[in-house]
């Protein structure tokens, strides 16, 4: 009863029928009207006054405070946004195959037998399970140089950048060299940390090291650039480091996809080449599900602390039970078991693709097609990208367009880039037919008739 | 073959014993010395050369890169700290009454239900099925005038406050105003996002409003101050909301324990009475556990778009496995049985507690009692907290010293912070007996001959 009239009063006052200053009915009165004891009016009187909708309980009169009139409309709640009909959007794994039971059981053997400690605040740098397992993980799949000691668990890779971007704000570092194209919001983390944007253009070989401007640190993708799918030529691997070694310029090995190459065997990180001027940057969201948000950083001994601060004053720790059930994950094969699966299914998707954009447009140019889960169709300019992207959109087919993106800082080229992970299974022939009828009507086989297509391994 | 002679060949590399320029035998060579196929060994160099280690693979003299020489020690893993002895560290709840069993299950009924795509990337702001049922939830249990809309999920109170702070710091606001005592990690997020820090004094009605410098953001703890343990009074909150409305100062709740009152009914949220100008933040911290890292906050249309901005830009989006497990357990129920078992259990210890301390310490001043997790001893000086501090120390009992946990801006208090919530449970008499005895070593009885043990409601 005293709930009741509790409720009863705040609604009142919420919408505006108890205005400011008006009086209650004393407590004598409104127990007498409603037949309940006068204690049990009192005590409602007392909570609102707690909480500040009335004031002066004690008193004669009893008043209502000044609070926001706002009638309570009632919650519509919050709807997810649906996919698009036909998933082609870069940088995105097939969601449908996230080994949902397998990792529940992951869960559920790393609970059985995690110590309660585990569940408290723990290490801002990570759980040491995981870093263990991880850190024999890193040696194996990416060749690094690594101990369980290096590494710092994140959320992803954009809190792994953030956390860099902020250790070396903190030490007035000048500015941060990004590829020519690369990410648009990677570029607007380091931005927000205070820090400058420089860029180097890519050609086939990867960045053009020739061209870095002076950086405390560069941002690059050695294994597949993002979005043009070059590899870093060994020549220009050893330029990088010998330009680290000379002015100690630190990278940042940014490794999104290093586990999915289709032709030929997976090109050991950079890292493991010169350990101390690399920060290797790994992340979950491609292998497993971008949702997932857990990524990982090897950082070298001169800026782990900072990094780890970093971490600590941003949000003090990824939570445990993620890092529990990748741990257990990676202990017990899954994670390499799962990753063979989906490269086997990667490759037969690019393979389609690809076999349908060569009958179709022989003339295409298609790029970066031997590793990750998109390629590059480059197109010619503004109009036929855009002329792309309408035809796409009026079938359903969600992609990225190279200028769209805002991929580059200056004069941009353009294409589309074309993620054929992101789909499910089934869905894939689908998207692949509306693709090809999207370039089609958008007169795509036109662009570039002197063009072949370009396979680059 | 190929494998081993490239890990071969890399271990040499690594450990100095192949320096840079020494030549590699030709392939053909190596090829009849370890008798296989010429194209062995040359796919190893060639596989060898593409990842940086060697150079010049098709000409004559193929010769070792630069290459940081560092012999492999091995990695001996990491592990993670036990805790303390006798755990009465403040602001923990019991992590061995994590309901993990039931979490498990409610992340895998939430899973069989997901669709595809809510494991992609997905909403800054929090996926909507959780911030549906988290509404509910907040206008069942604290009283909020929120809808579903009106939430952002974080992971934890720590990024709560950074993406509040980064969001005000965008708009050029000038300080924020803290409680004095309060968290001095706080503090340090707001400066590291460029904000100056002031402070108002504590008393028995909670904050000195009427000492508040001008602020564009007061982060304040009405339910139960932290360290101190007043609840804000009702003038007091009038107070605040009139100085609000005059000069657009905005409250940060950190409604951190709201729901553990054990003394009368919970108190409802201060944003219940003025949401355009309380930006509330809850956690899961203290109600299951600290290390699941999940944190939401309830934010004026004002500010909404740039805390959103400022969590997609830091950290992207929190992960969605925890929130749809979080999801499950509130619509079910579970969430709201877990707190009323801990509330008793917690008021069962605090129980325990107070009469071990007013049976051997009659004159202890023993303050914040009604609500929370922990309570305060207050002490009359550094040597006291000192001496106090180095007995419990001794003892293997872990708390926080008010001075010690630098909670003052200025000129500290003096005291301890005991938690009675963090042991587990069949530990916490062991735990009490522990921190009565390491007091009585202290000489804690005769501090403060004249107070009486005050037991605020």
């Amino acid at each position: 009863m005293r709930e009741r009239i509790e409720d009863a009063l705040r609604a009142a006052i919420r919408d505006g029928r108890l205005a400011e200053g008006a009086r209650l009915p004393p407590t004598r009165t409104l127990a007498r009207d409603l037949s309940v004891a006068r204690g049990t009016v009192l005590a409602a009187y007392t909570q609102l006054a707690t909480e500040g909708w009335i004031r002066g309980t004690r008193g004669a009169a009893t008043t209502v405070a000044r609070v926001a009139a706002d009638p309570d409309q009632g919650d519509p709640g919050a709807t997810d946004p649906p996919p698009p009909r036909h998933d082609l959007r870069p940088g995105r794994p097939d969601p449908s195959a996230f080994p949902r039971a397998e990792w529940v059981r992951a869960l559920r053997r790393a609970l059985a037998e995690a110590p309660h400690e585990a569940l408290n605040y723990g290490s801002a740098q990570g759980s040491a399970v995981l870093r263990t397992e991880l850190a024999a993980y890193l040696r194996r799949a990416r060749g690094l140089r690594v101990r369980a000691a290096d590494l710092v668990v994140t959320t992803g890779f954009t809190q792994s950048l953030t956390l860099v971007a902020h250790a070396l704000a903190a030490r007035d570092a000048g500015a941060v060299a990004f590829e020519e194209p690369s990410l648009e919001p990677h570029r607007a983390i380091v931005r927000a940390a205070g820090l400058a944007v420089v860029t180097a253009p890519v050609d086939a070989h990867g960045i053009r090291v020739d061209e870095l401007p002076p950086a405390a640190l560069a941002v690059l993708t050695p294994n597949r650039q993002h979005p043009l799918g070059v590899t870093l030529a060994p020549e220009r691997r050893a330029q990088l480091l010998e330009r680290s070694r000379t002015d100690g310029m630190l990278v940042l090995e940014d490794d999104y996809d290093g586990e999915f190459r289709y032709d030929g065997r997976p090109i050991a990180a950079l890292q493991s080449l010169e350990p101390s001027v690399v920060i290797y940057a790994g992340t979950a969201a491609k292998a497993l599900a971008p949702g997932l948000r857990l990524g990982w950083l090897a950082v070298p001994d001169a800026l782990r602390a900072d990094v780890v601060a970093a971490k600590e004053l941003l949000d003090r720790q990824t939570g445990v039970l993620d890092q529990l059930a990748f741990a257990e994950l990676l202990r017990s094969g899954g994670y390499d078991r799962h990753i063979r699966k989906m490269r086997l299914r990667y490759r037969r998707r690019r393979d389609v693709l690809l076999t349908a954009l060569g009958a179709r447009f022989p003339d295409l140019e298609v790029a970066g097609t031997a590793a990750g889960l998109n390629l590059l169709l480059r197109l010619p300019d503004a109009a036929s990208e855009e002329r792309a992207l309408a035809a796409a959109h009026a079938r359903g087919v969600a992609l990225q367009g190279l200028a769209e993106g805002a991929y580059y800082e200056g004069e941009p080229e353009y294409g589309l880039i074309v993620g054929y992970a992101a789909t499910q299974e089934h869905a894939y022939a689908a998207a692949v037919e509306a693709l090809v009828g999207a370039l089609g009507n958008a007169g795509v086989e036109s662009t570039r008739p002197s063009a072949r297509i370009s396979i680059p391994s």
